[in-house]
């Protein structure tokens, strides 16, 4: 079934008609409060600038670059929040600094060219949803030569983990007999089948459950990658076991990192199970059955991330894989087409 | 959007081929031990009979039935699941005794009629996917006159309660500017809008948040209520407040009771929240804002339950009610179609 465009912009845009994903990103502290820190120790090059924010939602971003000293912010966004944005400008006073536009960045008209383009665009797995392609865009129509970008660098990494959940799940079927007399240890198997699935499934990965130290596969620097280069974005991997466990599948997750001037190192936004829990959590990838592994065994491979064919929006993940002596294996992931799927 | 017939049920029986919903139906102890018990306590009208279980899925019922004396289980099952019962019932060493047959209850020929019908065929607020037209239609052409239902009878509650997390969520909008210097509060009201709205939301409501005695206001005899009666469930229901309080909505459940010989009251399957939670939850239905009411404030009207226009299998409830001083309102509530929405 394939979407047509747009169908697929409507389902895309509508999925932020709704409160709900706006209080889970205010109220996720890491997020909201890494990109409000980086605009305040940006403020030197923000103060008295024009601003562009894509994809600005409720508008939060745009109050941060004004209250940092922004002379205008354009605060672009597509969907039906952006009548609450206006309001949100309003009631903090900022109206004459920060114009709310109702439409996509790829078609509306700025008065200017802009000096500061911040965005949060990740989504889960960093690129399901594909909002960079817009951030690219408007950072090749808008941003002045030398112009900032608010972060200017992602990074994809990947780990190995066992997920105990899944074990008690697929364990769940021996223990029917004792409790209600019936033996459906059988249905195991297809539990195994259910669960370990081509989906790409979004959790979050307790430290102790990562078996490896995660290696970095991808590296984008928003002032040069191409929406083109976004089309098969990969890297290999090589990891470590770091004891007797059974690898259940992979963990990939990202950071983001915004320049500060007054720091070396950039600040990080992490989404990495070793680091606060964020919105969007880590993206689980299962093996089609647990894989033992002792200490030191060799996990490596390559990951690939391309778009859907079936709708652009939509990330699939391609891992080519070994485990110590298993032979070489491919296994393909998708987020689900909850859009297409039945109810529970 | 008007779902045909063909895909509503596609997309109905699809839903039952993950091992997920089975798991939950499972390890719901309350349903399963409830189901155990009273096949167990009837095996004097079971044994020796030849027994017809309506939707079998994994089977379970039919093997209590078969381990309580049954000659003959005819397990009826149109989903895939079905593959899952015959593996259960050889691995249990009964396929002498169930035959699992593929297809639904509406198109099956069975060899003779039946002396007993089980079938666990409650949906959410009771009627929601509405199998129990199945099982009146089984009961119509298959089951002999003088025969027995497994449960017999259903019976649905409403009583208003408050709903601490949803006030929590309209409270949060007020807390972003401490948190982060952003005055959002002017989100409460467009929160309220999209929280407190048409959908009937499944929920575990606490015993402390139900507001007075919950009133029954249906019951459903299933040994004499037709497909036609289905159409419209309704009755009146009048309660009084136990204290101050905020009402923030109506919770609806239901209980369904299994005639016992040896027990004059029947054995009770109850969703309530003043019961141990099951997989059934409660069904919330959420007022329009909050209304405040005192000790012994009447809280009164009339519940109509009917099957949404666009997919048969969907319910609809309208609740008509008056709080208090407050004047006549009517609001209808539906289970939202997760099929056609758009992913977070």
């Amino acid at each position: 079934r394939k979407l047509d465009k747009t169908r697929q912009d409507t389902l895309y845009f509508d999925s932020y008609s709704d409160v709900t994903i706006h209080e889970e990103m205010i109220a996720d502290y890491v997020r909201t409060n890494t990109y409000r820190t980086a605009i305040e120790r940006n403020s030197e090059l923000i103060r008295g600038k024009v601003v562009l924010d894509v994809g600005a939602g409720t508008g939060v971003l745009s109050v941060f670059c004004a209250q940092a000293g922004a002379k205008k912010v354009f605060a672009v966004e597509a969907c039906s929040i952006a009548e609450q944005a206006v309001k949100i400008v309003r009631q903090n006073n900022l109206q004459d600094r920060i114009e709310v536009i109702r439409g996509t960045v790829e078609t509306v008209d700025l008065p200017e060219p802009v000096d500061v383009i911040v965005s949060e665009w990740m989504g889960y797995a960093l690129l399901h949803e594909s909002m960079l392609n817009s951030v690219l865009y408007a950072r090749d129509k808008w941003l002045k030569p030398g112009g900032l970008i608010l972060p200017s660098k992602a990074e994809l990494y990947i780990a190995p983990v066992c997920d105990p959940v899944v074990e008690d799940r697929l364990h769940f079927w021996y223990t029917v007999k004792d409790q209600y007399g019936v033996d459906m240890s059988c249905m195991s198997d297809f539990a195994r089948k259910c669960i370990m699935n081509s989906d790409i499934t979004m959790n979050f990965v307790s430290i102790e459950d990562v078996l490896s130290h995660p290696a970095r596969f991808a590296e984008l620097d928003l002032y040069s990658v191409t929406a083109e280069e976004l089309r098969s974005v990969k890297g290999h991997f090589r990891c470590e076991s770091f004891g007797c466990s059974a690898v259940s599948g992979f963990c990939v997750y990202f950071t983001v990192t915004f320049t500060c001037p007054d720091k070396q190192q950039g600040l990080v936004l992490s989404t990495s199970p070793f680091k606060p829990d964020t919105h969007w959590k880590q993206a689980v990838l299962y093996l089609d059955a647990p894989v033992s592994v002792e200490q030191d065994t060799l996990v490596s491979g390559e990951v690939s991330m391309f778009p859907s064919e079936d709708s652009a929006r939509h990330i699939c993940i391609s891992v080519d894989f070994t485990i110590g002596e298993q032979k070489r294996q491919t296994k393909i992931f998708s987020i689900p087409d909850w859009s297409s799927e039945a109810q529970p």
